[in-house]
Formats: C-alpha cells, sequence, structure tokens
C-alpha cells in the first residue's frame, strides 16, 4: 500500500484555502509516490478554524500548533501563517522531524530567514525537508520558460524587466489591514509582491542578485481603522471606520537590481498601479532572443527567437497548455486554460514527490533567505539615498 | 444535518475527469444547500472504472449502470459517455426518480432528444429534475456579459459572429477515433464544437436561432486507425497504423443563422483553425455597443460601451475577477485567475442549488434539444444546397 | 532626362486625398524610373475643384473630363469617382490611349466590369496599361503574408475566414448618403469593403472563389436626408434632417465562398459591427501553418508555423517594418510604423514601375472584374434563398 | 496672398528624411496661416546633398550652412544635424533673425543647451520663434492623453513606468556609428532615446522631474568598425570589418525618478531589448485612473476609468482616429490608422501656426534644456553609486 503523508496545516486565512485546493487536487490528477492526507487545519480561534477544517475537507482542527507539532500522526507542516510567526513554527517543526512547506516570505526579517535556514539544514541531514512556497515557479507557463532559458535558447542575459503591479490600494480610504503594519508583514509591496518578482526573475534566468539600488514609498500614510475583517486579499475591514491608522510600510518599492553574471534588472512592485489586478511580469532580454511572462495571462509565454529568419522575427504567443508542457498531461487537452490555483497542486505534488525520493525540494528556505537578504538591501539602499548595497551571501 | 445529494456518474473519459473536479471542489468553496457525495463511478470495463474511481476519488465503481439506475441510495445520475448512449441512459433514470445531469450534445439525433425531453418534462412533474451541461453558461465572463446584454447595455442586438476553432485535426496523419463516426458521435466539429458555439451566442443574446444556411466540409476524408487507444481529446490511438478508417463527420461547419428577432448570426466549428487551441469566441454587436468573448482569454470580456463620450469609446478589458461578478467572491481575490474547470465547479454549485431549492435548473432538456435542431437544420441545409432550413419549434 | 508621367485625377472626394498623397509622396521616397507628375485634377464643380487642386498640390484643375481624356499633355488618367461613372471615364480614357489607374470596386455592375475588361484588353495590345486600386494589396503586411504563402509556409489552405467590420451606420439616425443607394453606389457593405476582403483574400492565398452562398441584409431601412454635405466616409450631411430617405443598399453582407482549389471561405462586410472602426481581417489556415491579419494592426502579421516544435507554437507577431520587408527600406527604420496611406503611395510607385516597364500591373482590371462578379453571385445567392452560385467566368 | 515661410534644412539623414515630409505634407492636409517653402537643403557634401534635395523636394541646396543663415530669402532654420553641432547653428540662426527648429536631443551638453535657451530668449523678444522637436508630443494618441490627465480623468498622479525598448545593438558583431562615439552623440541610450521617454513622460503629466537615481550600463564594449556607411538607424557601415571601435556610451540607461509632486518615475532606456523595435511606453497611474500608451501601437491608449462601475472597469483600448482627436479631421475617416511621419507633419503645422500667430511654440529650447538636465543628472548619479541628484533648474 502507498506510503502516506499526514499533512497539517497551521493558518486559515486566503493562503489556507488556496494550499487546501492543492492538497486536495494533487492526488486526483498525479500519480503520487505517497498519497497526502489532509489531517490537521490550526488556526487561532477554534471555532474559526473548525468551520474552515469543514468546509475545506480537513478531518480535523486543532488551536495549538505546538501540540500538533509533538503529534507522532502527523508528518508534515504546512505554514500559511502571516510572517511574524513562521520562523517560531517552522523551526519547531522541523525539530520535531516534520517536513515543512512555509508560505513566502520565508520570514520578517534576514535573522529569523537565517536561523530558519539553519534549522532547514541540520533537519535535512536527518532526512527532514523543507521548501518555500513561490508558487509562481509552478506554473507551466514559467517553468518551461525557465527551461528555453536554461537551454541557451535566449543566449547571455542583458538585462530583466520584472514588475508586480496590482491596486488594490489605490483608494485612499481603503482600510488598515495588517498588511500595513511593519510589525506584522515585515514589508508592504516589497516583501509580498516584490519578492515574487524578485524570486521569479532568478528562477527564470537562474542568476542571483548581488547588488541593488531602490527606493521605497508609501503615497498614503493614513487610513481608516474599520470595524470587521472581510476575507479580501487586504484582510482589512469593511465596517465603519473606527479611527485612522497608521501606515508603516512601503505602497510601492522601484529598484535596480545587478546580478552575478553582471546583467541588469529593474524591479518594480507596487500595489498602486491603478487597473493592474494581479500583473506579475517578467521580461527577459538575452544575445540571442527573448521571453516575456505576464500573471494576468498565466497560460502564455512570449517568446522571441532571434534565430529565426530576419523577415519572421516576432514575440511568438505560446499557449502553455500542450501535453509536453510541464505538469499539463495530468490535466485537459490542448488550449483548456489552467487557472492561478493550479499552482498549488503542482506545488503539492512536487514536495510530495521530493519527500518520497528522499531529496530536498527547491526553492529551498537557502532560497527563501536569499529573497529575505535582496529585500533588505532594497530598504537598507531606499534608506540610504539610493547607493547600491550588497546581497548577504552565505554565512556572512 | 444537511441534506445529501448522492451522484452515481456514468462515463469515465476527459469529461468524466472534468465532472469529477467539478463534485469534488465545489462544495469546499459554495455554501451548498446539499452536500454532493461523490458514490459511484460507471464504466464498460470494470478494472479501468475501478483505477478512475479511485483517482479520481469515487466511493465505488460498477460497470452497469442499469443496476446502478435502481439503488435505491442514488440521488443523481451524471452522464458523461459518448452522446449514442444520453437518451437511454437518461430517460431511464429520469424514470428511476433520479436527477440528471447530461452532457452536451443531449443526444445525437433530435429524435432521441425530443424523448429526452418527453421525460425530463414528466420526471420535473413529479420533482425529478434534468439539466444539459453546457459549461460555458457557468464562466464569470460570459454570465457577466449576458448580465450586460440583458441589462440593455448594448441596445437591440443586430448581428452575432460566434466561431469555435481547434486545431487537433489539421494533420491529415491525426489517427481515427469515435469523434469521427457518424454513429457514435452523431456528427463532428458541428456537434461537438458548434453546439457550444450555438448555446452560447443564444445564452449571451436570450434569443433563439429561427432559420439556418450552411455547409459542412470534411477535408481528409481517411485517416489511420491507430493500434492503442490515448487520453487526448481525440481519444484517437498513438500506436502504430492497422489500417485506415473513412472519416464520416464534418472537420469544418459554417453556416448562418436568422434569430427570432431577426438578428442574423455567423457560426463557424472548425477543427482545422491551424495554430487555434480552444479558441470559443463571440461577438454580439448592437445598437448600443458590443460585447465580445473569447474562450482562450478566459477571464475576460472585451465591452464597447456606444453611450461613453465619442473620444472615448473603444473595447473595455474587463477582467471578469471582481466578487461581484457570478461565482467570484467564493473564490481568490480579485485578478487571481480561473481556469476551464472552474465551469464544472459552477455547474455542480447551480446543479445542487436547484435541486434543493425544488426548481428547473438551465439549461434545460428543452434547451439541449433546440440546440439538436439547430444542428440538424444545418446538417439539412448543408444538403440542400445551402438552402435556409427552419429551425423546428414545440412539439413538431 | 527621367520620363514624366502627367497625371489627371477624375475626383475630388476622400479617395482625391488619399490618391493624391500617394502620387505627391512615392517619388520623394522611391527611386522610380519616372517621375509623376500631377497635373490635372478634375471635378464637377468648378471651384470646388480649383480649391482641392490648389490644397493637394495640382498644377491646374478642370470641370470636364471628356476635354481632359482628349489632352496630348496627359498621361494617365486616375479615377476616383463614385462607382456609377467608372465605366464611362475609363473606356474612353483607354480609347484615347491613356494609362488608366481605377478606384475600387471596378464598377457598379458585371456587365460595365466586362466592357471596361474588354478595353483593357484592347488597350493593353497598344501598350496602355490599365490597374484596378485594391490598396490593401500593397501594405509591407499583406504583400509579406502573400510571399509567405507562396512559399508553402503554411502548406495547403483549408478554410480562410475574412471579414471587413466597420461601424459608422449604427446609429439609426445616422442620415442618408450616396452610399446607401444602389443606383450610385451599386450595393452597399458588400461592395464597398466585402470587395476588399474578397480581393485581400483572393491576394493572400492565390485561390479563386468558384462560388458562393450568401445573405445581405439592411437593418435600418430608412433614414434622415441631411441638408448639407460632409467630408465623411459616409459622405452624408451634416445639417438639420429634411425628410426620410429609403435605404436601397445592405447593411451587411454574409456569405460562404469555395474556391477553385476546395477551400472554404467565411466571408463578412458590414457596417453594423459596433466598436469596429475599421477591421479587415482575414485568418488563413493551412495544414502546415496559418496566417492572420488585421487592419486596425496594419504594420503585423501573426503567423503560426507548424514546423516548429511542439511545445513552441504559437502565432508569432511580426512587425512587419524590417527594410528587407516589403517596399519598407523606402521609409523608417524598423520598428517606425506606416499608416494607412502608405498604400496609396505603394500603388503609385508600382503603376508608375509596370508603366515604365511596359508591363500590365496586376490587380488588372480582369481581377476587378471577377471580384465584381463575385459580389453579383452573392446578391443573386442572397435572392435565392442561400443557393449556392457559381461565379462566373471568363467571357461567359 | 498667403505669407511664405521659406525654409532651410540642415543635415541629411534620417531625420532629414522625416522633416521633409513634413514640410511636404502638412500644408496639403490643413489650413496654414502661411505656406511653408522647401527653399534650401543643406549638408556637408556638396554632390550628396544636391542628390537628397533633388528626391526630397528641395528647390535648392548648399554646403555651407553659415551663408545660408545669412540670406534674406530664408525664414526658418531646421537643424536635423547630430547633437554636437546643434548649438553652434541654432544660437547662428537664432541671431541672424531665423526662426528655429532643431531636432532633440537640443544639444549634447547642459552647457550649450543653456547657451541655445538664452539665444532664444533673446531671441523670442525680437518676435523669433525657436522649438524643439520632440515629435512624439505631437501623436494623437499621446495629446489626447494629456489631455484627459490634464482634465483630472485620472486623478492624482502617484507613479509614472516609461521605457523605450529597441534591439538595434543585440548583435555583438552589429558595427560602430557615430552614435555610440559620445563626442559625437552625447550619450547613447540614455540621450538618443531616453529623451523621448523623459519629455514624453512629462508632458504626458505636465509634471516636472526634480531628482534622479540611475545606473547606465555599456553590454558590448568593443565593435567592428566597418567600411562602407548604411541608411541604417545605426549609421553604421555594412561593409567588411577593418578594425575594433570602443563604444563610448551606454547601451541602456535605468532611472528612477522623483517629480515635483512627489510622485515617482521609473525609467528605462535601452538598445538591448531583443525584439523591441520601438517600444516607447509610459504609463501613469493616479488615484482615479490610469493611462497606457506604446509607440508599437501609436494610433491607441489604454485609458483605465475608476469612476467606472466596479464590475465594468478595465482598460479601455481607444484608437485615436476619430475626427474630434486632435489633429486627426484632417486625415482620414475614423480608423484609417496613421503612421510615425504624421507626427513630423503636426509638427510642421504647429510650428508654422505659431510662427504666423508670434507665439512662442512648444516644447521650447528651455523644455529641451530641462530634459537635458535630467539625463546629465542620470549620468552623475550612475557615477556616484546610485545617488540621489537634483535637476538644475532655472539659471543655476
Amino acid at each position: 500500500m502507498r506510503e502516506r503523508l499526514r499533512v497539517a496545516m497551521v493558518g486559515n486565512g486566503f493562503m489556507g484555502a488556496a494550499h487546501s485546493q492543492g492538497w486536495r487536487v494533487a492526488p486526483r490528477f498525479f500519480d503520487l509516490p505517497a498519497e497526502p492526507v489532509m489531517e490537521l487545519l490550526v488556526g487561532r480561534d477554534p471555532d474559526r478554524v473548525a468551520a474552515s477544517a469543514e468546509k475545506w475537507g480537513w478531518r480535523d482542527s486543532s488551536a495549538d500548533w505546538r501540540s500538533v507539532i509533538e503529534r507522532d500522526d502527523i508528518d508534515v507542516i504546512d505554514i500559511v501563517t502571516p510572517g511574524d510567526s513562521h520562523a517560531e513554527i517552522a523551526i519547531a517543526a522541523l525539530e520535531a522531524g516534520k517536513h515543512v512547506l512555509c508560505e513566502k516570505p520565508l520570514a520578517n526579517s534576514p535573522a529569523e530567514a537565517e536561523a530558519m535556514t539553519l534549522a532547514a539544514r541540520a533537519a535535512a541531514e536527518r532526512g527532514v525537508r523543507s521548501m518555500v512556497g513561490f508558487t509562481y515557479r509552478r506554473l507551466p507557463a514559467t517553468a518551461f520558460a525557465r527551461h528555453l532559458i536554461a537551454d541557451g535558447r535566449i543566449g547571455d542575459i542583458r538585462h530583466v524587466r520584472a514588475s508586480y503591479l496590482q491596486d488594490w490600494l489605490v483608494d485612499a480610504e481603503s482600510p488598515m489591514t495588517w498588511r500595513l503594519e511593519k510589525d506584522r508583514a515585515g514589508s508592504g509591496a516589497l516583501g509580498d509582491i516584490g519578492a515574487h518578482a524578485v524570486d521569479l526573475a532568478e528562477y527564470l534566468t537562474g542568476l542571483q542578485l548581488a547588488s541593488v539600488s531602490g527606493v521605497l514609498e508609501t503615497f498614503v500614510r493614513e487610513r481608516p481603522i474599520a470595524g470587521s475583517s472581510s476575507g479580501s486579499i487586504a484582510g482589512g475591514g469593511s465596517g465603519e471606520a473606527t479611527g485612522v491608522g497608521t501606515v508603516t510600510v512601503d505602497d510601492a518599492a522601484f529598484f535596480h537590481g545587478r546580478f552575478d553574471s553582471g546583467a541588469l534588472g529593474s524591479f518594480e512592485a507596487t500595489r498602486m498601479a491603478t487597473g493592474r489586478k494581479n500583473a506579475l511580469r517578467v521580461e527577459v532580454s538575452g544575445s540571442a532572443g527573448a521571453i516575456a511572462f505576464d500573471l494576468e495571462h498565466l497560460n502564455r509565454i512570449e517568446f522571441y527567437d532571434g534565430s529565426a529568419p530576419g523577415t519572421e522575427q516576432g514575440f511568438t504567443s505560446i499557449i502553455v497548455t500542450e501535453p509536453e508542457h510541464p505538469w499539463v498531461s495530468a490535466w485537459w487537452p490542448a488550449g483548456h486554460l489552467l487557472g492561478y490555483e493550479h499552482g498549488f497542486a503542482h506545488q503539492a505534488r512536487d514536495f510530495v514527490e521530493a519527500v518520497a525520493a528522499g531529496e530536498d525540494p527547491r526553492p529551498s528556505f537557502e532560497d527563501g533567505l536569499h529573497v529575505q537578504r535582496v529585500l533588505e538591501a532594497v530598504e537598507r539602499s531606499s534608506g540610504s539615498d539610493g547607493a547600491w548595497v550588497g546581497v548577504a551571501r552565505g554565512s556572512d
């Protein structure tokens, strides 16, 4: 009989719904070497977490993540809480011998992320696996784009343009949320969506940022505090305002980066890009071609093949839904589009595969730490008049 | 405790996977008045259906649909077999008091569809519900487009351009499949995808086709017969050719239609549209605006509002992922795209809602019969030198 | 010294401005074997034509086309009047030994077009050249698309989708114009823009339509008569309504066509496509690829190369502004877009080249006659319940 | 009789062809208050300039710009030489009482640009006009976008993303040209195309950059020297390489800018954006909407109106070819696209209008100086580790 991987997931917000769907769906489409079992949902409020567990299909629920980590009948801890609790939970889980899948950003500070990485390394030596959840690596379009670039199809990379554009803060009356508090969220657009732009740019190119120069900006510095909370991305309330709160994170982050290869990158993360709902865009320009991706058209990539005859060159809009494209054969016939949440099913599948194979999955905590260090370097550059700041490496 | 609706699904091909996903996912995102239970999967080959049942998460399997229909512990029969068996199964199920969800096309002939419609009417009087599975009605984009049109936002409709373009038969060496045999499939592109174009055009506009004039064409009349079957949309084999088969259905169907209002429609269904993977497109032109939809961009509609100032008119590309758009609030934040299969979750949800409310869901068998009659009229027109042929109505 | 070609242009409406620009600009960018001289502008109203001549840069003007044709100092007659006078002027000019460039449609009836073709053939034997002005053949994008197709890059052609969508009649209060009177215009959308769709489809594919089946429709049958005329495409008035006129031409024409090769075509010409300003679109689907063009993006073609690896196939958006693309080297660096009127400069250039080389230019009057016969066949089919009507050939 | 404005144009490269077309065409479509006369073309090589003059339609030519400036029969000096000669010619012309139209960038250094601005101010007091040629302000799309923004349609501006992407240096074997030599060209992508991005961003928003932080990069530092020169944008040779030259300008410039209002800008100018031929793109995000423009689709703007109902918001693709759009009524009916060179006709028209009206046209030399100062500040920031550098103002 097939091995079972019993999962407990900590956290029950928007990401909880997405991860639940990943665990639920992955075994129905992929032939997995082990069967993930949605054992326990963990949250702070017992009633709310019990309701979520029933709705999302978890067998049971708990309000005490520490006791869950001690349980013998749990193999995997999936962490989808806000960033300020990632380090504590993840380190405890790894030390208890549980495999850990942790949502991005890995932590709210490089110090926490470093501690997590050390714990992950120690755990790996005992066969315990860890992974950070940059799910945009798990789209057929991005994985196929990486494959083309790794194959040399666009030659040497000269520059990269990466932006993550959202607009949910455009309205100055949109209320306060934990995502706008530095204590809870670590940073604003920078860490929430800029982290995705950095990770995706690095994933696609296989390069790493070595230094950055940038600027953070908060356009709306005070926002109303709302009475009751809603399920929107903001996680803010929708009731009547009960006061005014101070926004302590950035609305937008603009930065340049120098990759280790010498290539240049231009990055923009903003929640003020009016009309752009979820536009994570990366364009990589090389000596022999180019590739562009836009999350608002997530089943496509645009590929410019510089080796084509001069009169026939142009960006080819490839619909990445052929059976030969990554993960696609498990789904529908060509041309039948996948959605946002499929990345979570692919993530669950790849995590299970790695655990079953006894391999360390990617992106690793080390990858997550690196992104965290990039974000910190951007903050320092912004506070240093735009000076170029090196991204910390290894154990320095 | 909440009522349960125990479902048995007959058929285990590509549509079986899609319907399974619908039943599985709907209760995890929507608050349903009854809980659908994936009780039984029914197929011809006992081993294969047992394997599918396990993979897709059905509790049990059976190779005998007739006995299943007799069981007391089944409330719903979901039919996803090829069209030639729809009538027999559906009529038996309805007579046995089971609610029926039947994939499109409703049947392979108007005669069968008429019998099914009579059975559905009789069943409805006994509180037994039936629905036909035109899932493209269940996308937020199409449902919202219908809403705008019904609200008069594009005025009086003058004409409609509807096409469903695929390209999986472009290769003349692509092998035979049951979808290319008139006995099994009823027709080719006409019934398989033209049916969607007709239904969607009518759904969006609220109009019905009264007469048609058209032409069917088979560009490749002989194809190799392959040894073993694959899971592609073609359902054809991928092994070495074992002979040559005759294609007895259309590769493409082009027709014009006159709606009951006097509006004109232009329709094209083809499996020979090189490079078009799954492009179901409808554009409706009215006296006050226009709306365009393309399944290859299924989260969007293009809306032209003729009441805007002259210098500001243009097609607005609306990303239909706001919480206020149909079904969307159950899913992800704005800008997070849905995929092909979400239509099946919405279908499951709407079916359950209607059954629980004791209402007849749409599209009804009568709607399916009407589409069937349109298709038959096209075939007759094609065989009559393009003469306009009236679409049969009511019990005529 | 270089030969001069002295041009007299008959007609001074919208097309007069476009042709003037063609004659003016062509010698400034192309090295022509003969120099076109804008000698005479001819119109009905002496004052108006004199004013137009001065504005557009013609040396002199005249109100008597018959006397112009007799003049020894005129080499070319360029006809841009409404279709009802084409035959008379063109035949007289050819008989007087003048080379003739005649706007499309060639005439308002096949009978007239046949007489013109006979005159053109007789003139050709005396070294006198004639051409009909389907300028959309003269865009780099369309000419390059034809080149790819002729090279076999899309294989055997299965079907063609061609539409010409405009919306200037959507408003039911838009006034009467000569373009809505059958006596003056011959037909409506069919002849005005459907002619372009037919010619372009045939030019791109190298095929000819052998038979058609179609329907014409007039959605708004009465329109106000305005007091004074304007310079809009409609040529209608903008003053207060002075009565009601009857529209005697089609607002829209939908038809199918069978090419001589067996390929199928779907055609739509309409002035009721709300929001579509000037969308002449052709998509050609072949056994090895496909090509799509849209006049609203006139510097581009979309090319699907079926010989690319399966995972890399997609429509390539080629910006047709490289120096190696047709006509482009005379203009600007790559990426600098051409506009609508460049087709008229290319037409002037090609006409001059052919005359200087003693060759018969294309599209010939015979090509224009063929299009006329297609249009007539569509009208007859529409009047015969959609029956397929053969397109007359040769001298039959 | 109408006043005449006798023009002498200095320079006969690619820009000479574009300006010639502007002077030639403007009076044929617009009713101008004075008639521009293409009197004299001035270049260094007498034979070559005589040939250009004949081809482009100038009445005469000269190889001595100094003597031309002294002539009484010249009213306007149009300067289209490389930037290193702008100051000398423009100042001499203004002092001689000639109106001056000078191509961008105004000069190769702020010092030169300041001298020119002083000369322009002095000349203006004597009724002598001057203008710098940022022609991308003269497209209907950009002018209309500015109008919408000035009308408050997108509210308070938060940020701007501007990029000018070309790819003609991607090939490392593409030869040296004067555009790659700092002495001749002043800078590389920064001054050539970055200047357009800065000017267009400021023109659209009505804001001015107050400080910048950026980085310049030369990816390919040595290139072959070719034997003979061609007419490409590079102005480089196409013959066999005769040695290796050192590139002394930037291939790409990335910078951030702070506008006087506090808004942020992200700028990128590059000749290494593989596959992007001429993509000048600006997107302006405001508190109430957004506007995006792309020169590769120069007849369109994308307008996001935040005041639309929530479910109907989206980017509206406005085809800016309605008669009510700027300059359009002079041209063709709606939907007939304009090209790159129309900007030069509009520029000629606006220059003539201002001169005839005795008004100072925009963009003024002061506007050109400001752009020059922005470029210099970027260079200084790049040389100062990315530090923010204030843009010089007024006479400081």
